[in-house]
């Protein structure tokens, strides 16, 4: 008798923090259906990476939708405006930078709300991180359990059967290195995935944008060489 | 000395409830910015309904997004699936119909946040109605205050400033009689206004599916003429 497997959502960005997430939802034996957002954002290079991790990892499907936030506009992630390099720790920390997207993680999880429903996979796996951030409203926990709730009175198979949804954010409370140490025990390949918020035309990191400087620290903190070609060693 | 105005975006579908809150929230004097999807909805009318009703009430701006929900699916207003016909009020107050579509709701008004960011206008309107309705999940009012909650920890702006964000739902507990009772006193024009799932190629609204027959029924209890022009009297 084939047992039928427990199907997931899990948001993919290409990036380091949720292909170390859908390597832990695969460790989980959740078959999972990968999701990426095309929304205009600088760092386009992210979406190849997304694809690629998706295959690697064994992905039952991956989609990529098509997300207009930069008509919307406001974040330097999408509009024309400077990516801050070279930031120290304390300054990150101070604030809410303008790599802040309006409305982003609720815009995804929205999404995932739908496909969830329609795939019937009502566990979301998205990879956000409240301790080495950028300081994004939408990446802390009490966030998360909000959207959650809400989640839980929107859908139709939610109200009506027995499948809550329930939003699985595995790295909260996870450092980078922790991150990065968890994948490796799990056979992540980082070299695949990209964290660069301002990559050259070729997608290679620059080495002085938040991201980067969180990625490069979390190795360094890890212990685990950074597999990562910067441009700015 | 000019005062600014209070912004606010308004969910305007170009249907009777939507428009009767535009007319509502212009009469509290908010400078309005009109939001519309097209989400690959069979009653595709609408949309030419939304701008010109977003007009006609002094709109300060009017955005059609695109929202790819025709690939996720799951709905008989994006599938090709029949739109019921002819149901009587005990049989559409039975449950959830094959017209709801995972996630709308949700998705518009993540939408509606990332504008309310950018354009400084914390207060949405949205025409979301629990009496007179079909039966969808996230148009009741406990949804429509986890929204709010969850809404007011994803924003900068929510978070870091005075600047709360105020989900609108103005014609939550009203009938639809009282909703046109309400639409027609701020002088709205009925007959620009679109309701039907399922047009014909004119544009012309069935006069048998559930958003046909709540409307034809809310002219009939509010004693006020219907200026529709149904194909099926």
């Amino acid at each position: 008798m084939t047992q039928t497997r427990k199907q997931a959502i899990v948001l993919t960005s290409g990036g380091l923090d949720s292909t170390t997430v859908l390597a832990m939802a695969r460790a989980e034996n959740f078959e999972c259906h990968t999701l990426s957002f095309d929304y205009g954002q600088r760092h386009r290079h992210e979406l190849k990476a997304a694809a690629a991790v998706s295959r690697k990892l064994g992905a039952a499907g991956h989609y990529e939708v098509k997300v207009d936030l930069a008509q919307i506009g406001g974040s330097a992630l999408t509009d024309n405006i400077a990516v801050p390099k070279n930031r120290d720790q304390k300054t990150m920390a101070a604030g809410i930078p303008v790599t802040y997207v309006p409305a982003r993680n609720t815009i995804f999880l929205s999404y995932a709300l739908a496909w969830a429903e329609v795939l019937a996979a009502p566990d979301i796996f998205i990879g956000v991180n409240a301790i080495d951030y950028s300081g994004y409203p939408d990446c802390r926990p009490e966030y998360i359990a909000a959207f959650e709730k809400m989640a839980n009175l929107a859908l139709k198979s939610a109200v009506e059967g027995n499948t809550p949804v329930r939003i699985h954010a595995l790295l909260l409370h996870m450092t980078k290195a922790e991150i990065i140490q968890a994948g490796t025990r799990l056979h992540v390949d980082y070299a695949m995935t990209h964290s660069c918020y301002d990559p050259d035309s070729r997608g290679r990191a620059c080495g002085s944008c938040d991201s980067c400087l969180l990625r490069k620290k979390g190795f360094q903190d890890a212990g685990i060489p950074d597999p990562t070609c910067y441009t700015i060693a």
